[in-house]
């Protein structure tokens, strides 16, 4: 029995047997062949093995995960499909007299330089992908095992040093039961693929491969970051239990699926999902939403390498939409630029993306872009119930602009007698300018959505992802929790909606301040949906906005907070308990 | 005659002859040589002749622009006594028998290319001084005049495409008398350097060089952004008027110097020089400041390549300090990391500078350096009336962190029986979340200073560095006015002044708005000094505070809060003139 301590990733317990994703041994030597043609044609033979198994890969990940998900695999036949690439291969086989290996080695290696050279995010993309699939290419020439998370045909936990995208997009999630992982933080790629995919998970681990043999039994505690491997049986009988005890509360919290959001004396509020594609949809609506607060569409252009069209738009919006039924779905039009290049557009590189040149400054800036995206949204509202809203509004001069584009298509739309349905206008409030102003700019909207992920960066003047400073990243901040309730307050004073769209809406130590302060809807990622219920089915109104009022009159530090809700949440319990 | 327009840099008119600050001819051929012994003495001899040159230009610098402006011919100085370098020119011109020109070029493209490669601003800025003096050295060699500033010796215009540093350091104020330029703008160098040697200078030109001969006469209209070229007798004559005026409504500001600052109805508010050196504080008192409100003391640690020691700092500081006497000097604690590399420092590069790792948060983080400097500081305050302000506070634990170390310093130095003043510390309000919570942070200082030109980029998301979001920096943004509201309110709550260090604190359009708010102190640019004082003196308390109040209440953009200065303005001044 070894035990290690890890970052809990992904809640639950898995005990199964280990599946190590070890990096294969790809090395070859170089040697002259009598018979080129036999090695070209080993090549060929290699080639076709690969897209075989790309395809299967590729149609099992788009049935499991979707499209997207599925996208990279297309990419990879792609490059497997390329006649100029291999070509050159083979001349090199044929001109030299060499091994398979060693030409195909040669020339990949020069792609990727000319690749790497050219400085362009989609470029360097190109490159990952054809290091990837020529891996692939490789194993079968070496005939040595990628060891594939994809042809995993029995229950196992994923045991490896860094999972990549494009390892994990072939999971088949009914085989993976848990995943273990040296490398990664919480928000890493690993981390959100295995909340995504409800698989307990502790990650951080640094050494695990070398403590792990194929087929070692493993006890994964996604709840507290250990992992035991090769357990005692008692061990494995303690674990036995609390997994049982996991699956009732997770159970208990599937119950409210379909319940309203309630708290313990009845105030109503609506508990949304943030969504990136038309795939999250399901996933959400198994998760409780009452609705989507938040469609991140920048995917939609950051995912390919041009514009997406108005009919592609259409379709995707459309599909939300009609998924959602006459559940209330609001759209972000693009938050792209920044920090999120989209490389066609070849935007500048900027000292400082984040105060920079992106969403509807862009917009704004590429009216050809807004208008076709503002197009798609009004015609797919006549399939739904369409809230549309804008990304990092800062003047009310932007917000009128934005809005005169908006009624000019909607009355080109109308002109052309395509159908459309009643449409909410809405803006982000996540540029502290928007805060101080709020009275202003409810006056001109339908309802507001604080992106507390960018207000806190902008409030703080704290980059989260630049980690010598992202202690500064405070959510509990009592300056923070002021700007919230003024935007509160303004917006009921103009009779509109206000929502939270940032991660902090899904924050369990959160919620009881803000629903003290009144928002209206919380909008988060799927998987926070019913936990948030629960506890707001436990909050009382009153006491909670006590707790909000002495937070924002007495409070100067985050810590002052914490300490305060956690008591109020304790006495609660206490009460409901006694 | 030709008449051009450019951009109005700094004002005043001059009228005198060109001085062509052209490009010289560098260009030489390749050949070889027979004597080689004679390349390198030729060699030599352009050397000694460079030095002997940057000897004179880096006294003069240094009596008229003082210390630091003079360290870049010292650098020049260095690079020209390095044996390693010439050593291998020398070796080149022997064993290839080539002419020194083609040696000394051969070695600097090495050098400059190694330089560069390293990909670090301090060796960056080393690759431009080795270029800068090959230049002066290859114009020996070549027998061609490098068209000096230094060497004018008659009062000119100086024309030129572009003013590097190194070319305005070498200016004899005396004869500069106007300075026109092909590129630039209103904040670039040449345009900031002929404001702060009162030249009257336009910039923008874009082709004026070729529309110019050595020795023409040329009018500089520094108001207008007019530049004329061999002008009529009739234009000399009117320009010679309006120069005139020009000087008889500067000495009218002169007056001012030594005044205090009052409104109409006799309201007292201080005025207040930002510097960066202690080689600015002359100036400052030459153009009435009562105090200096911002001393930057990032200067002292980007000027040199490793940390200044505390005596070094001690002396700039008690200088500063015995130069203002009695009135008040603030000295800001160093705003360095971010977009303020110190490369000896070795901070990583940075995603986000300015949502990034400096000013209090490196101070805080590398306590060394931060204890050296409060030390300095609480010595200097023996010898003047010293405040002491941190840059960047976001939270208040970060408050209290820096004043505890500072009160550890001070405690140190009364154990050691070193002398020191009152000192009065304060925090810089730059950051959003310091504004919103300022009424806890007013009752932890003796004092608070916002500094505008952070704050606005925060508060708008906005870098005003990048040209595609600059339109968003808007101090006259009712956001902007409502934060500056919020802090003067927790600071008279708290009995404890407020003062405003960024560039809007000397903006003509901004101080009616800031008065009627009721800021206590204005530090700005010297050059600002004295118009604002004029401005204050026309002012009616009454009527601010009824500006501000309309504009902190009914306005959302920037354009209806300047359309109603300029209007309140052009009442005042009808009713003083009626």
């Amino acid at each position: 029995m070894k035990k290690f301590k890890g970052i809990a990733a992904s809640d639950g317990i898995a005990i199964e047997k280990a599946f190590l994703l070890a990096e294969p041994d790809l090395s070859f030597t170089k040697h002259t062949v009598n018979n080129s043609e036999d090695e070209v044609a080993r090549l060929q033979q290699a080639v076709r093995l690969s897209k075989d198994e790309l395809f299967t890969i590729h149609q099992r990940t788009q049935k499991d995960l979707g499209r997207h998900a599925a996208e990279v695999f297309n990419a990879h036949i792609e490059i497997l499909s390329d006649p100029e690439f291999f070509d050159q291969v083979n001349q090199i086989i044929s001109e030299n007299q060499v091994n398979a290996e060693y030409a195909l080695d040669t020339i990949t290696n020069q792609y990727i330089e000319k690749f790497n050279s050219l400085a362009d995010t989609y470029m360097q993309q190109r490159a990952d992908d054809v290091r990837d699939v020529v891996k692939r290419v490789m194993s079968h020439l070496l005939g040595v095992s990628l060891n594939d998370p994809a042809l995993a045909n029995q229950q196992v936990i994923v045991i490896a040093h860094e999972l990549t995208p494009s390892m994990t997009a072939q999971f088949v999630p009914e085989m993976i039961k848990g995943i273990v992982a040296d490398l990664g933080g919480k928000t890493s790629h690993s981390a959100i693929m295995s909340r995504t995919l409800e698989i307990p998970s502790v990650v951080g681990l640094e050494n695990i491969m070398d403590n792990v043999h194929e087929g070692d039994i493993v006890i994964v505690d996604g709840l507290t970051g250990d992992v035991i491997v090769d357990p005692e049986p008692d061990q494995v009988e303690e674990y036995r239990v609390k997994q049982a005890e996991f699956q009732k509360e997770k159970a208990s919290l599937d119950e409210l699926t379909s319940k309203k959001t309630l708290s313990n004396d009845g105030k109503k509020t609506l508990l949304a999902a943030n969504i990136s594609s038309d795939n999250d949809v399901d996933f959400a609506i198994k998760h409780g939403a009452e609705g989507v607060g938040l469609f991140r569409t920048e995917f939609l252009y950051m995912s390919t390498n041009k514009l997406p069209t108005e009919e592609e738009q259409f379709e995707i919006y459309k599909n939300v939409l009609n998924k959602m039924g006459s559940r209330p779905v609001t759209i972000r039009t693009a938050d792209i630029g920044g920090d999120k290049p989209v490389p066609y557009l070849k935007a500048p590189k900027q000292e400082n993306p984040f105060l920079g040149y992106r969403a509807i400054r862009l917009s704004l800036d590429r009216e050809d872009i807004f208008r076709t995206q503002l197009r798609a949204l009004i015609r797919a509202s006549a399939f739904g119930n369409l809230s549309i809203m804008f990304p990092m509004i800062a003047t009310l001069d932007e917000l009128r602009r934005a809005k005169a584009v908006y009624e000019e298509e909607l009355a080109k739309v109308e002109d052309e007698d395509i159908p459309h349905g009643e449409i909410k206008v809405g803006m982000m409030v996540e540029v502290p300018s928007t805060v101080v102003l709020a009275d202003q700019f409810a006056a001109e909207v339908d309802f507001m959505s604080i992106g507390t992920n960018d207000l806190i960066q902008y409030t703080m003047a704290a980059d989260r992802g630049n980690e010598k400073v992202a202690n500064l990243y405070q959510p509990y901040n009592p300056s923070i929790l002021r700007m919230i309730k003024m935007v509160a307050d303004a917006c009921h004073s103009n009779n509109i909606p206000v929502c939270m769209c940032g991660e902090m809406a899904g924050d369990q130590l959160a919620i009881p301040i803000l629903f003290g302060i009144g928002l209206d809807e919380y909008s988060m990622s799927a998987r926070q949906i019913l936990p948030s219920r629960s506890l707001i089915s436990t909050l009382e109104s009153d006491k909670m906005v006590a707790l909000a009022n002495r937070t924002l009159s007495f409070y100067s530090t985050s810590s002052e907070v914490i300490y305060d809700v956690k008591r109020t949440l304790y006495d609660d319990y206490e009460d409901t308990y006694k």
